[in-house]
């Protein structure tokens, strides 16, 4: 790997490409607000999404699905066994997964769920930056409900730790998306902020690390920043056409679905830090 | 019935004039992925959506429901005796109901729970090819995830031996969909297959097929094939619009809402075969 | 307070600009047919959404909401304690909350939980004519489903025997919406027919509301009124753009988004009754 934004434009690329040729089967187990939305991002991207989440059918299915998905967005209780009992499954397969710890500093039930959820070895860990803080430093009250209070440079210390701790990927979201495994960090600045004024795009985002995840887990610091990047630039183009944020979520997925070769290779902006 | 497709296309025309003119209410238990565009689906056809699943409510609502739709997407075993129970009110109280079973090879627990569905006497069943053929053969892991990897011709045996076994209409989603009471076969071939990159939308389709079989429950078989073809006349109305399958979404369902006679009658393609 | 729409208009833009401003936390607790559209509803208003709904971090997390939303769109026994328990730790921390009691009179078991709630202390309720009737009259059977047999005029007696009883401020949505606090009555005459066409409207208004009052609780009669009517004004720019539900949908987001002070100033239409 290189370090130029045009070596990571032709990484970020090929991972696309990968996901549309393959059809990566990506099981979601996720948060009620985001189903529609992730399953949207997952059909556009070439992936074939999945949302199971029961006890009794995961030790058929985890085993065949090319990805794993948690996401803690909407956690109750009940539905923790089965985001561990899929986690280790997926691990026990030698299939990638990726959590989202929504929220992971509003409660000590969250915050408790996430840590083991953390414990069971994810290939990837993608929040904002309230919630990466929250999970290095173990701390509830950090976040703001679901909206991130931190800046994501602010957080990237915390993802090294985080990184070296757990032995994920940790990829923090912001204005700037920060990538880290503990020792590399590179910074991923595509996108637009009215992205953050749509429900549920970080918890797409992360279905779409998954899918690029998914077509080749060896490199899940190469897929973790290229799958921020494309988002990015989806929202980036879709943004032209935007006229607020409903539309900027349609214009997004169309955008996602269409988007070619030479708008990856020209708008990818990854860079080490 | 008469066989040409200018029969087909007055018949469909009366079901969606019906459906819009009477209103019915369809209950429906569903996945969380579908909810939002199924009922959307259900209101831009003129129909009335419920979407109601408490154990505790059904013997009050179900009765009065004019159908009952059942899907299965998100599965898990708390769901299903409400979803059992749905359909047995709706049976006992003389109501349509219809079966769409997704995914029904994934796991052998959703195998079991779509077989005793089928037991229940649902009026239609639902699928693509890899579903009906899971279903007919009871065999688990024909399925990849939600989306098919069969034809919907290939089902065509699979669909006839589950329609005579199960005294229901037999519908399988596809290029071509096919519809079959066991003996009858008929195939509509409207739709765009982008259609196909927008989760939900076989869901949906089944949710239009319980309100056109509310309004006239003794021809189901005329109203399952009418769903399916108006449903995809109006993807074909919505493509000429569309830049991908997020704006196909919202332009399928304006043109649900907006379709008249003469689209109707010059676009349905339901042929014997 | 004034009774001119020149002074509501003003103060339908104050609480729009104060949630802009403030951001106020809403916690939802809510069906999962209207989630997406409900959390995108605040978010295009201003507001920080958050859908959580687990018994073990109501105690960390119901405390620091600006506001609570509870609606039993889809209720389930197991989801009628967070919802109790939401709304007692809300009283309790002297933060508002708001109740969507829908479908009230659809069972015996939903209008017992809706009747439970009331008694809750909540702020305000909104429903649409059916649903504040059985609510006010104890009574099963006076609602289809989730759309209202009732006009919201005939249903201003109900909702003020209900304000008086609950002592919330009751508001009834249709084609004039009436807002009452048992004593004054107004009527917003904003929005247009076809939002009865989009699912979740309903919900995401109530929200809407949670937002308004969570910025003045002490003016609950006033920010349901201006809600409503902002709600209802970004429909009416949407309808502008629209050909169809799911495009006025996406164009009535982008509306509340982008709504200025002099639209709000020249399209409020609220008066006394």
């Amino acid at each position: 790997m290189g370090d130029s934004s045009a070596d990571w434009a032709g990484i970020s690329w090929t991972f696309l490409a990968e996901v549309r040729r393959r059809s990566p089967l990506v099981q979601c187990i996720t948060n009620f607000v985001s189903m529609d939305l992730m399953a949207n991002t997952l059909l556009a991207a070439g992936a074939s999404p999945a949302m199971l989440h029961s006890l009794q059918e995961l030790p058929d299915f985890t085993p065949n699905a090319d990805a794993l998905c948690v996401n803690v967005g909407t956690l109750t209780a009940d539905w923790l066994p089965a985001m561990k009992l899929a986690a280790e499954l997926a691990v026990r397969s030698g299939r990638p997964w990726v959590l989202d710890p929504v929220a992971a500093g509003a409660s000590g039930f969250r915050l408790n769920a996430c840590r083991a959820l953390v414990g069971l070895k994810p290939t990837v860990i993608r929040g904002n930056g309230s919630e990466i803080i929250a999970l290095a430093n173990a701390s509830v009250g950090s976040t703001k409900g679901v909206d991130s209070s931190h800046d994501s440079k602010d957080a990237v210390e915390a993802a090294k730790s985080l990184a070296q701790a757990s032995e994920a990927i940790v990829a923090v979201s912001g204005a700037v998306d920060i990538i880290t495994d503990g020792k590399r960090v590179v910074g991923a600045s595509n996108g637009v902020p009215m992205m953050q004024n749509i429900t549920a795009t970080g918890c797409s985002v992360t279905a779409l690390i998954s899918a690029f995840v998914a077509v080749d887990p060896s490199r899940a610091f190469e897929a973790t920043a290229s799958a921020l990047s494309i988002f990015g630039i989806a929202g980036e183009i879709g943004m032209e056409m935007a006229k607020g944020p409903a539309s900027l979520r349609m214009h997004l997925i169309d955008s996602l679905y269409g988007l070619d070769q030479a708008a990856v290779l020209s708008f990818v902006k990854i860079s080490s830090i």
